[in-house]
């Protein structure tokens, strides 16, 4: 069923994107006061349930592409989406029904809505990540067989273009990047139009209600003074991210950060101990964009396409990658993904080996985090 | 008046197209080889008078970019011209009613040909360079004020793309590059839509007759065992490029040459003397791509935008950048450009300030060059 998103929902959507974000994505937040804007002056936003589509409407989702910490330092003039999605149309010589995310965790859960509210367009309940992912290619649609191109790519300054690589999309990834430099390291995209039928196939669904739910447990259990990673866990059993394992519980001793223009690069250490052991331990989470891989004294808690979340140890606000900090006291949780992301064609473009790293891929309720409330 | 190009013309074209590359331009003989391919089978080619076209019809102008370095190894496969034609027709709307070459020197002499032919499209007698130029914005079309945008890029597996800059056709450029790049160092453009009307106003004209008057006059002078730079200088008197100037003769003693993927820079050292001088000398030739400025023992002899070749002593062969050789007996000779290719707008595009010299431009007939016939 269709609904409503207002002004009232956009702190909890935006902290829900951020802990999807899994510590990546870019800072939600910043998105969020666009979307403030553009509802304040336009109205609340409809938002669809995939379900509810006509198989053969055009669906055209919207995203910013950059490195988070260029993102962070470079606010959007918030007509550059509304370019990209109208430079797509012109080359299809169609018009979008709606648009959706292609990310719904950071900054990228806002850019849609932003246009969307700015263009009088509703906005599908769905995503191509299931949470942040750094490359365009990384997405379900891509997975399960929808082309990215035409890709069409807007700079501030008015310049725009449409890539088209054919069935290819890392290597549409790879032109849009290069472009992305050029226009100083942000650019906002419309990519991977499908139809109504495709995103009842291809998309992730549900993913703004997810954002939204997991915001809004953690501040309704803030309110209630209780433990906000119990009513975290109780909502996601409601959801096809049906698992929550809280990993590690400690103090940021080392965060090591490299920009090469693209991607931020690095490792945290985190010094503390798991739950319900007294022993004095370390855990190394390592990130490209978002949170890869969890490890404690060697052995493996989490890794991709799992989430793995740093939040702040009280509030359970989640604390992105750029927000990291030597001295900060955290929670670090694992949550799992749903069966579409998964499958051997998803974790061969999104699992361990998609970043280099040598792990397979073992879902984070098989490994060593402990149950919330059983910690 | 419209004139036929065939088979027998090409190896004096691509010569003459040589020597108007001043060094750069990437190598006309590859290019040829795939003109002659094209004629044969779809016949010869029609090339049309600027003067001739009517003021409404629709000229895109076609060209490879890339660093000849590059360029010499890569042959293309034949069809990535066409597509990129394809490609701005349909984002335009409108199909072209003729080509024309963007650059008279080095390998886009033959670029629009190949695709002419395959097209059955007729070529304008004309360009946007009057020789050859690194950089997309160093057109007399950017000058004169046509927007390169929407500029059409393709490469070898199919990608292609549409970039819109507005009317900062140096961003065109820088956007055109990175792609470039990323399609392994060359791709193949179609830019600066432009009608009939325009095209009498902004292009260089009749050029293509000057390659192959130029190619003509050295091949028939060795025929007729006369020196080359004698039949030559007569040939240009009859043009725009009346001035033709011997700096040099001597030989090739050092050529520093350095590629960073998308342009090659360096300088080379000629030993030797001045026309009309026993006194031995050196020559320096600074390069960007192209042959950009001529210096003979501290005195400036020749600088861009006017046209510094570099020939075999003998044959009067031009030599390109990427083919000078230590040992190599050459004349290095100067000629004059077109006035609207020296007026101040002009030299602010292309003229020695805008490559980082800092030269002002001076005529070459006002230096000290010889007038052939007088040395």
């Amino acid at each position: 069923m269709a609904w409503t998103l207002d002004l009232d929902d956009l702190h909890d959507l935006a902290r829900g994107a951020a802990l999807l974000g899994t510590g990546g994505g870019g800072d939600p937040h910043v998105g969020r006061l666009l979307v403030a804007e553009a509802i304040r002056e336009h109205g609340p936003l409809t938002i669809l349930d995939p379900e509810e589509l006509d198989d053969d409407v055009l669906i055209i989702p919207t995203a910013q592409m950059g490195a988070p910490t260029v993102v962070a330092e470079k606010l959007p003039a918030g007509t550059e989406g509304s370019r990209a999605l109208t430079t797509l149309e012109e080359h299809l010589g169609r018009t979008a029904f709606a648009t959706m995310p292609i990310e719904c965790g950071g900054v990228n859960s806002m850019i849609p809505l932003q246009l969307a509210a700015v263009r009088g367009l509703p906005v599908v309940d769905a995503d191509g990540m299931g949470r942040a992912f750094p490359e365009l290619q990384m997405e379900t649609f891509s997975v399960y067989g929808v082309s990215g191109s035409p890709l069409a790519i807007a700079g501030e300054a008015g310049e725009k273009a449409v890539i088209d690589t054919g069935a290819d999309n890392k290597r549409m990834e790879d032109f849009a990047r290069a472009l992305t430099v050029q226009l100083g390291g942000v650019a906002h995209i419309a990519e991977y139009a499908m139809s109504g039928a495709e995103v009842k196939r291809v998309a992730v669904p549900r993913t703004l209600s997810l954002a939204l739910g997991v915001g809004r447990a953690i501040r309704t259990a803030r309110e209630a003074n209780e433990d906000p990673l119990h009513r975290l866990a109780q909502f996601l059993g409601t959801t096809p991210y049906a698992h929550l394992r809280h990993l590690f519980t400690g103090k940021v001793v080392d965060v090591e950060r490299n920009t090469d223009g693209a991607f931020v690069r690095g490792a945290a250490r985190i010094s503390g101990s798991r739950p319900g052991s007294s022993a004095a331990g370390e855990l190394r989470i390592g990130f490209q964009n978002e949170n890869l891989r969890a490890e404690a004294d060697g052995e493996l808690l989490a890794v991709v396409p799992d989430l793995i979340c740093i939040l702040e140890a009280d509030s359970a606000e989640p604390i992105t990658t750029e927000g990291l900090r030597y001295g900060q006291r955290v929670k670090v949780i694992g949550i799992s993904t749903p069966a579409m992301m998964r499958t051997q064609e998803a974790l061969a473009v999104f699992g361990p080996q998609a970043f280099g790293l040598h792990d397979e891929f073992t879902a984070v309720e098989s490994l060593g985090g402990s149950i919330v409330g059983e910690d």
